[in-house]
């Protein structure tokens, strides 16, 4: 159960597909130059390998309990939750100002692969305080900022997201907490929520709770929801802690996987209200919500690429170690470690040709983000923007699915022995399933990518990647003495081509026919995830092949170029067929009568 | 949690595209028509509704146990097995000579999907004692027969499967346990059996052990092995239980899924060696056991359609009940259920695609086994078993496949709900993930594919499925009027192409490339499936367009045509993909550096 942080394709990743030596030199990130991340990445590791990920099947099989109304976290998560915000790593990507480091999203996407593969229950708990803190950096008063970041960071509080409850998941407009309005601008609240990401605990003083609830009187819908900050214990302008708020955590569900990660049910208001104040302006909660919620999608992204580099890295592990079979050759008469079958060799490649990609789509996603954050032109900050969000749906839904497929096929590798719990891997299978579903399910992000990152811009941002795309099939077409350069060409250009007609048919029926559209938004999604993937996987091979021209590290340069014709024959292959689903698929969709599934 | 057995899909297949008819002309199927087989599958469908059904969520809060040597099943169990063979269900498939009722297995398959929807963990007791009757039946002496058949039908006893070995899973060359003789013909067996199912129980007064082991002296690899039927208690020629034989269950797995089928570890010698006897000859013992592996293997591929079929029932039945969101097309300004959302409706209809093509796949293979048991012409029987042969690991290693991905689909359909245990559908996930390891490995079912039925025969079963095929795209094309009908056979057609292209590349490719040849196995296995399951669409549909013309049950005539393209858009228009996998793949894979993974 041993996990090694893949330090050297993170940092591959930054330099030549990310763009890390461009991103320090912009204004405010001189400081995380290619030796700043190299440091950063290896103390995250040390971190990551010997702290968070011993403790992960100890939280599988020993979870969070609630007790006589106080919930319990598996031994050993206090001191590991300490040593991280002691580290600084909550801290990593948020201002100077409210004590942070300021450190580029590219530099913590790295940061956060690593502390989700090492314990992704764990890391739970650091991936909502981020989101709270980018809510309250966002819509937050000053002297909310000036209260509440500070302990985030520095892991006094966590913080954490109350959207859901009973009947309104997937749909907002359905949310009933009310937040009554008092005399000294503070509210009470008043309901139930649901699903809620360690929303009681015992690794810090308080818990800051950000609500979306409706203030009474407002408007009926999503418009009316306002967001609201709201503490397990009530806290002075000092931020110290005061007396215990009207909230309750009343439950803890039993689940699946991530067993560790307390889900709780809060009840608000039982005892006449719990205080509360008001973030930003009234009616505008969905908005700031979506500030965190981006965020977390982003997160949620990254946790699948995380699962999968984890599972992958078992699986490789158990395949050196078990001896079954002899070789198909016949080369040797005697068994012969599993990794050397051919079946067992195209899964792991496959694996790691689904994780790769992946982290490289985050990691250029992520400098993206850094772009539009910091880039003193605002033309190409703009652009950086649409990237940025046209990626995150992307990303979410895609590397999420994946990971399922990933974490699946290591119990595979596993045989028998993947499907008993000691092992460990089918631990990683029960956890994968929840990543496509939380922050919003598969079907939400292929949502948000049509209707959003589509449909509103009239294809922009979408055609402008297949733009960015046929560069990088220009340089591939130029590698002519390359098989593998043209191996890759033929499948990237029919990915491209088929997602370029997968926009044009969305952006002609968005109007007309939106149930076509929704019955192949899903596979549009998938289509853009392997089109990203593959190029992503393209300007590799390209980078690896001059580097093993120049000598460098030839092991690591063969295999990156092996992995990415995989991901061309095993992966980008599944454009034509996504296309179908995309575009013929709806008809027999609406032709099904709804009284006969 | 309720369950409703397919009897109407079921006798669909069964009537129009299993041959039911043609069947019941056979000699010793004349009581097997249509109204013996309806009322055969609906005496059934209330087994398993009523009584098998409401256990399937017990078994797996309350799995067997351990305690002081003896292993309890899940409360409940007891009286459920006694009903199941005491309706005869046992005896179904075998001959009336030893008690059995004869019937053809293309009844019996649409028994076991119905008792294994019900309850996986259940059935796997009676798909292993059926496993032993067919072995005993092959190669058991008339006196082992007439002794150890009836109880095993009549339920006293139950039988089992020990192959694997902590050190011999797929490789059953490496087996250890050793079978020495005894001076009255009789053996005794030393060694340790594991993952063996139903290997302790309290369901029956006693167990037969089929033991794959080495008689001393025996030479190595697989053609030292023998078979051996050794109690749980020994028993006199009459059957009658005698004194306790050196066999322990020392102690039971925890898993993943099928919690509560018990699967030991067993202990064989400890006591100075278990009482056992040699079934058929010495060093035949793998090809024995490969009879009851191949009808095992079989019921496991039932077995991935009846967990789809569970799990798309309830996922159908959260997608009714549960309200959230508006429809997309603006139609009402409420929350309506969520099938009425077209990504809902794509899983859901994509789900049941996939569960009716394999049904369809299974009947029609097991009315090739059935036409190649009875048939009077010995060139139909030799046929019709190439067919059958061909089709078992196909079917297995697609069906579970899918079961998988069907399992999945049919949590994401609940959303965050169904990543709670308690909703219950996160067990069909766990449950599923068995299936495509036990009994073979899809890379073992690839392997079996490639070598024993494909290059073996020089492709002739492989590519006389794609001259059926070609008469069904030919029906097809007849068809002008139909849009239905012509979506289908371009993608049919691209598949059975693909098919051939497949089947050519092994052949040339298996004396000189096996590596390569291994590297696409199981994708030309997948690429079997997704078109034996494509073509039986095919033919439900052209089935389905005369008798909805006919004026017959037009919502289930309309809902197969509908499945039946859903089939073709969203399955079928894969198999380019897989091709490139199998044609292409293999140079990738090569090329990765073993130390690299």
């Amino acid at each position: 159960m041993h996990y090694q942080a893949p330090i050297k394709d993170q940092l591959f990743v930054m330099r030549h597909l990310a763009g890390l030596d461009a991103l320090a030199a912009l204004p405010g990130f001189e400081d995380a130059g290619s030796e700043t991340a190299q440091a950063v990445l290896e103390e995250c590791a040390r971190y990551a390998q010997d702290v968070a990920a011993p403790l992960n099947r100890d939280g599988d099989r020993q979870p969070a309990r609630l007790v006589d109304g106080r919930v319990t976290t598996t031994p050993g998560w206090s001191a590991a939750f300490r040593q991280y915000v002691d580290g600084g790593w909550q801290g990593l990507p948020h201002p100077p100002a409210v004590g942070g480091q300021g450190l580029p999203k590219l530099l913590h996407a790295a940061c956060i692969e690593m502390v989700n593969s090492a314990n992704l229950s764990f890391a739970l708990c650091p991936l909502l305080t981020d989101g709270a803190i980018e809510a309250l950096l966002t819509a937050g008063s000053p002297q909310q900022q000036a209260t509440c970041i500070p302990p985030l960071i520095d892991g006094r509080w966590t913080g954490t997201m109350n959207l859901t409850e009973p009947q309104a998941g997937s749909d907002l407009a359905a949310v009933r907490t009310r937040a009554e309005p008092q005399a000294d601008g503070s509210y009470r609240l008043f309901g139930t929520k649901i699903f809620i990401t360690y929303g009681d605990h015992d690794l810090a003083d308080n818990i800051l709770h950000l609500v979306l609830a409706r203030i009474a009187g407002a408007p009926e819908g999503v418009k009316g929801l306002s967001l609201f900050l709201c503490p397990k214990w009530r806290f002075g302008p000092d931020g110290a802690r005061g007396e215990r708020n009207d909230v309750q955590c009343v439950s803890l569900e039993h689940k699946l996987g991530i067993q560790a990660s307390p889900t709780a049910v809060l009840q608000y208001g039982d005892q006449g209200g719990a205080w509360a104040e008001r973030i930003g302006e009234p009616g505008r909660g969905l908005e700031y919500m979506f500030i965190m919620m981006n965020a977390a999608r982003y997160a949620v992204g990254v946790q699948g690429i995380a699962l999968a580099e984890r599972a992958y890295q078992q699986a490789v592990r158990y395949a050196r170690d078990r001896v079954q079979g002899r070789p198909v050759d016949g080369s040797v008469r005697h068994g012969v470690p599993i990794i050397r079958h051919p079946d067992v060799q195209r899964l792991l490649l496959t694996m790691r040709a689904q994780t790769e990609s992946h982290r490289a789509m985050a990691f250029v996603a992520a400098a993206a983000h850094d772009q539009a954050v910091a880039h003193p032109e605002a033309a190409v900050r703009a652009g950086a923007q649409a990237r940025y969000e046209l990626l995150v749906p992307i990303l979410k839904g895609s590397a999420t699915e994946m990971s399922q497929w990933v974490a699946s096929q290591a119990v595979q590798v596993h045989g028998g022995m993947g499907f008993i719990e000691e092992t460990g891997v089918a631990q990683h299978y029960r956890d994968a399933k929840i990543l496509s579903i939380y922050e919003g399910t598969t079907a939400i992000q292929a949502n948000d990518l049509i209707g959003r990152k589509m449909v509103r811009d009239g294809g922009a941002a979408a055609l402008s990647l297949a733009d960015d795309v046929r560069l990088t099939e220009q340089a591939l077409a130029g590698r002519t003495d390359s098989a593998d350069a043209q191996a890759v060409l033929r499948p990237l250009r029919t990915a491209r081509e088929a997602w370029q007609q997968a926009v044009a048919h969305v952006l002609a029926q968005a109007a007309g026919a939106p149930a076509a559209v929704h019955a192949g938004s899903v596979p549009c999604l998938l289509l853009g995830g392997l089109l990203v993937g593959g190029w992503q996987m393209a300007r590799a091979l390209l980078v690896a092949e001059d580097r093993l021209a120049a000598g460098e590290d030839p092991i690591f340069m063969r295999a990156k170029i092996a992995t990415a014709r995989c991901h061309a024959d095993q992966v980008l292959s599944q454009a034509p067929a996504l296309l179908t689903a995309i575009v013929d698929g709806p008809a027999a969709i609406a032709a099904m009568p709804e009284d006969a599934y």
